[in-house]
């Protein structure tokens, strides 16, 4: 069996902040990242309800890790993804948590309309 | 003289989320937002030291403007930007601040690298 290709994290000091805000600025992945909050022993792929083909989430959670958003663990044929909200505060203060509640009062209007 | 075109700009209520992300998830058009910052009067594109040419400049300024981000006005040849900061903040309190404080934590940083 072929040996998974190594899965690269930017340390907490290398995280940037246009990469984060890039991996954010697609509805899919804010999506992805809210149904990660809270799931602190991740979640892989399969278990989004999300409207797009398994690899086009794989690429979208690629963006994610390597933006320093997301951590990405192998585990037998799946790839567990867990937030890396502790990195992410103590890089950007307030960042994650501010970016959360906008998505969150975003979808709560676009319900009611 | 043939009159510019209309400057289109969403309204408060359609500004989005994932817009306002991209739009600084940019490291130049993050420099020209934090430059706005503050600039009541507002800024011309000739105004800031960025490391591009005028017509990126004027298309960074385009991206920002349909995104929500600035609000753009014509003064005779020239076009005058402001930062929405009002807009921003009572569709997505403390976004905007937030992204702002991260931007600058992270160029002292560098700075000081």
């Amino acid at each position: 069996m072929p040996t998974p290709e190594p899965l690269a994290h930017p340390s907490r000091d290398e995280i940037e902040l246009a990469a984060v805000l890039h991996a954010l600025s697609d509805p899919v992945r804010l999506m992805m990242v809210r149904g990660l909050a809270g799931a602190l022993e991740g979640r892989s792929c399969g278990s989004f309800d999300v409207p797009v083909t398994k690899s086009t989430c794989t690429h979208h959670f690629k963006i994610l890790r390597e933006a320093g958003v997301i951590r990405q663990r192998q585990e037998g044929t799946k790839r567990v993804n867990t937030l890396r909200e502790d990195d992410l505060e103590v890089r950007f203060p307030g960042l994650l948590a501010t970016i959360l509640q906008a998505a969150e009062d975003q979808s709560l209007v676009s319900t009611q309309a």
